[in-house]
């Protein structure tokens, strides 16, 4: 009975001692090296390539290595096992901590501040609208759009959420589905996106929604926050919208393709800010931890947590 | 029975039009123009010019403008009377707003990324801190720095504050007085000063008090950000400990000198954001709205609030 370890771009070796030091009477093998498939009860995955979890007959469960399963489903011969995803509270408040930095930056201007720095301007802007004029809009309210949510209320903001199906939060308005979704976005001065990538949101941050954003606020147009997933974004539309100025500024944390190309008029767009898919990285530790306890639940007889509907996609 | 405005940098006439609005039966005079000496019982203030408050034999109370006081007592002639505060809470969320902006920005490195989208380098640094594993410590428990506080506590930073005589504030591990400085400093990340500037604060962040913060952190090395008032930072000693690394970095919001001069160091020092002393600038309608209310609180005969104490200068 032993545990695949299956990962592209990450240090596999780091991760076999961690798992090792957690599991130590379970061996652990990897892509890499020759192993016996029929052992194979438990993968972790991160980007596995293609195919490469087909002919595994007696896997039982797939656990991803992060938050995120869409790299799972990206592999069209996965096995048809659970599938579980991690769910570090750790992580959750790593990625509120991107939120509330970047709009508390859009809030108090801070990259008008870093020019006028190097422009040894002294000019302030007197009217500066306070947290409870700016209305944020988070579009996914699993766990981490809540939290991110409750924390912005803390500092002030004006917020609210929208979800595919209807969810009710507690002190926060709500909007769900399509016909939710015009009047989120019309209240919404800065947008954070914190959606699961699945076939149905993939291209969401596109014109159209764009398009929709509230241009009556208090900080002179729209701002989009995205710290969920590439694939939810049409970057040549955010391009046009920053362009045509329907859109005044845009953080991004995550691409059509990662690592971001040298090309990508992204990286000098004057209202752009780009950082490296790192809003919230779990430390490998917790998310060996998490999956260790999940394999050795199941061990014991006891259900897998946080499993996946293979349906829905996240 | 006048209010006198007194003020310098400021638009007077925008200010006259705000307070003969909320006290449209008193007549509201300024010092660049005659007046009745003899009519004045009230002062609002912002920097007066030096000695222009002597000769106003029925003087009741002096109102100041902002948060701070120390521009009154800066005037060596200035009248024995009641000197009164703005305590806008407007103006404590804004400061939280600046504090919490500042101290995530450090903690998620924004200064290194900004820099690296120049490079379009994608690079991250796989050892990131939450924010539990980084201490801020809070100089200054008023309104302010209690609020700043509890929000940097909900981000899930490792809090604590120091006041000059000992403050119990629920949740908060506090140190007090000279006898308390070094334990503070010692556990100390990310700096916060929020003191006001009296006799006794004045040049408080020098050499000695920088070379007590905290070199075992997870930031790898202390931060400082100046959100109170210039006079309370001596910038020769900030720039002495950046540049000998025991300071990683400084966000100062107010200087010895205001508007910071061009040939200042600080400009383009790349550990050091600076920005124009707007880190909590009241809504000038709010400010009089509530420096009205006080006005008329003495004219019913009920007792003035947010008093200074002289002999503390707040």
């Amino acid at each position: 009975m032993s545990l695949l370890l299956a990962m592209t771009g990450w240090h596999v070796e780091d991760w076999r001692a961690r798992f090792q030091a957690l599991l130590p009477d379970m061996p652990i093998v990897t892509l890499g090296e020759p192993f016996d498939r029929r052992a194979v009860h438990y993968v972790a995955s991160w980007k596995h390539p293609e195919g490469s979890l087909a002919g595994l007959p007696n896997l039982a469960a797939v656990f991803s290595l992060g938050a995120g399963v869409d790299h799972l489903f990206a592999d069209t011969r996965l096995p048809e096992v659970p599938i579980a995803r991690v769910v570090d509270p750790d992580l959750t408040t790593r990625m509120s901590e991107y939120v509330v930095l970047h709009c508390l930056r859009y809030l108090r201007q801070q990259p008008r501040y870093d020019r006028q720095q190097i422009d040894k301007s002294w000019e302030d802007d007197r009217d500066q609208p306070a947290a409870r004029s700016v209305r944020v809009g988070i579009m996914g309210l699993g766990e981490l759009g809540q939290d991110a949510a409750r924390k912005l209320q803390v500092m002030g903001f004006d917020v609210a959420g929208w979800s595919r199906s209807a969810k009710t939060v507690e002190g926060l308005a709500t909007f769900a589905g399509t016909e939710g979704m015009t009047a989120f976005l019309a209240r919404t001065d800065i947008l954070v996106s914190l959606l699961p990538l699945t076939p149905e949101t993939r291209g969401t941050i596109n014109a159209t929604l764009l398009a929709g954003l509230a241009q009556d606020g208090r900080l002179g147009g729209p701002f989009l926050i995205n710290a969920g997933r590439g694939g939810l974004q049409v970057e040549a539309d955010i391009l046009a919208a920053l362009d045509a100025g329907t859109l005044k500024g845009a953080t991004l944390d995550v691409f059509e393709i990662e690592p971001l190309p040298a090309d990508s008029p992204l990286w000098t767009h004057p209202a752009v800010t780009v950082t490296p898919h790192n809003a919230a990285m779990s430390e490998p530790e917790a998310i060996a931890t998490l999956i260790s306890a999940q394999i050795r639940r199941l061990e014991a007889g006891e259900p897998l947590e946080h499993v996946v509907d293979p349906t829905r996609g996240y």
